[in-house]
């Protein structure tokens, strides 16, 4: 989801955009934890250079705080549903806050009962995903998450967006490093880089979008929809992948699905009724933390020894967060401009750089 | 994983062919239970179309079973780790009959504790893994299944295999017809693909496979490894899910990964030590089974009324089926050829045509 950064981008530094964020949801509305894990979680995932989902949402998020469709202070209900499940009754609050919340139980459930899997109904969009895999690593679990959202996807033999582009991520520890994470989107690209194109006058890849006669398309003017995984020929899986992921958040929690879910942008008078399932394994009731985290290291060690010094899945993230963390998180023109907008009207000081 | 069947393929009855197979099974060593479940299971992937892991599979097993590397009658062990978790210590018996034991426990546990999640140690090729998650729904349960293999499969930006094909598997029930499961390696194709395309002197699709120097080739004979779902452009992603899956069902579970584990075919002397994780949900601790059921298949409605009507994930497979209940399973001549020969030498009447 990594996004080209532009040359005139402002660089920020993240303690100081962080500290920003905080002050900006506190004054819409959110208790000063919440609002610190939030604005937290959006500074670390633009420090991955997953900018799609980072500083760059917080606009959008302030604008459902203000307008109420999503909840700043929710009622949320954590219930324990058997030994080894919860559902997370959201309220429509914050689905940043109300994952890191349904983790947080799914990790106690996995160090009781080996593991714990926790539904989320009523929620709002919760951001990059591999924020909770990795956060069930961080207590010494495997993390294991998903999201769906609204249709943005064709359908593999179809023609326009049915499915969102429900991801997945899979996170363990890696002894001496950061975990080792999977994120990923079951679409090729996401649809703010048909976005992102349309702005700059860019062609798309190819294989990736369909226009609106479901016919396959470079032009991201034309785009229509983005293709699963897979592209044309083999995106029977990326999209057999999102309709699974779409049925696990979807109606297993009782939420809505696909073409059912109020849109994140077009909507915004709308609360998005997002859903999210969470699973945490104790890797101790099977091979053990140690083992596990050793063979991931490991791992790393061989494939850089091979032909062509393949990575791990998330070190592209971890060398993203170094650059960035000495030189600032870029923030482009368009989203300084948002930004100024909001700290003039919350009464909060943006952090020129 | 559907292969293009040839015109001289000989068509088997299923119900007979299943008999056939359960008698070689039990005149080879294992319980008529046990030769009868894994025949069953390959008859019925077979019905589904898949080919690669049907019954065309048999001979492999025969000869693994008649070295001894694959155990006839394994002192498996299943251990309860924690209120929610168990490891099947499989002794090296036949990876399909373990793993249905250990999604069995899979799905015993969800029913109490709301989820369950089993791993299995040392066992071998488990076949088609969406025969479990498939399992799972029969009892009323989501189903989560992932399994690993030796390397065929270039990493993203490397050049040379490193990882197996690692398939994962979703199913839900869903209402009025058969579950919908997903059942999806991490590769775009798998190997025997690449084998099939050099015996019938055939090209491979473009963006598949990669020659011993790494670059992407449509020729078969050239073909070395084959390359992650995604391909040159995405493939980092079908890269990252094989990964995690080896991780899952390798070290976290206490067996070996990637380019550790011996190969199937070419190292007939040599156990597989595979792993494999099952996880069972039971919906109704979390929205309930039929508002799952009853969603899946307005999904389906809603889908077939889509421009392009595409179909949801396994109804090809259910096509296959239907048409190979009433015109037998295809067996081709090689094929036909090896079990005619394991049914001389284990003395079981092989059903000609």
């Amino acid at each position: 989801m990594t996004q080209p950064v532009s040359a005139t981008a402002h660089r920020i530094d993240a303690a100081r955009l962080r500290e920003w964020g905080t002050r900006c949801l506190a004054a819409a509305g959110m208790t000063d934890v919440d609002a610190a894990q939030l604005a937290a979680s959006l500074v670390q995932t633009s420090l991955w250079g997953i900018d799609s989902h980072g500083i760059a949402l917080l606009p959008h998020y302030l604008d459902r705080l203000a307008n109420g469709t999503i909840r700043a202070r929710p009622a949320v209900v954590v219930r324990r549903t058997a030994p080894a499940t919860a559902m997370v009754e959201a309220d429509q609050g914050h689905g940043i806050v109300i994952a890191h919340r349904a983790m947080d139980e799914a990790i106690a459930i996995a160090r009781e009962q080996g593991v714990g899997a926790v539904g989320v109904r009523d929620s709002s969009h919760c951001g990059a995903i591999g924020l909770y895999a990795r956060q069930a690593t961080h207590a010494g679990c495997v993390g294991i998450a998903f999201t769906h959202a609204n249709s943005v996807a064709v359908p593999h033999g179809g023609q326009r967006a049915y499915l969102g582009t429900n991801p997945i991520a899979i996170a363990v520890p890696r002894e001496g490093a950061a975990p080792v994470c999977l994120d990923m989107a079951t679409t090729s690209i996401p649809w703010n880089r048909v976005r992102n194109a349309r702005r700059e006058g860019h062609a798309l890849p190819d294989d990736v979008a369909v226009d609106a006669e479901g016919r396959v398309t470079t032009d991201a003017h034309a785009a229509a929809a983005v293709m699963p995984l897979g592209g044309a020929a083999f995106g029977h899986k990326g999209y057999a992948l999102a309709l699974m992921i779409d049925l696990l958040c979807g109606p297993l929690l009782g939420n809505p699905y696909g073409p059912h879910i109020p849109p994140m942008f077009e909507a915004l008078d709308a609360p998005r009724r997002l859903g999210a399932l969470f699973i945490a394994i104790d890797p101790e009731r099977f091979g053990g933390r140690e083992v596990l985290a050793t063979a991931a290291e490991r791992m790393a060690v061989e494939l850089a020894a091979e032909p062509g010094a393949p990575r791990m899945p998330s070190d592209p993230e971890h060398d993203h967060e170094a650059e960035r963390l000495r030189n600032g998180v870029p923030v482009e023109d368009g989203l300084a401009t948002q930004c100024r907008a909001w700290s003039e009207r919350l009464g909060v000081r943006w952090p020129e750089p």
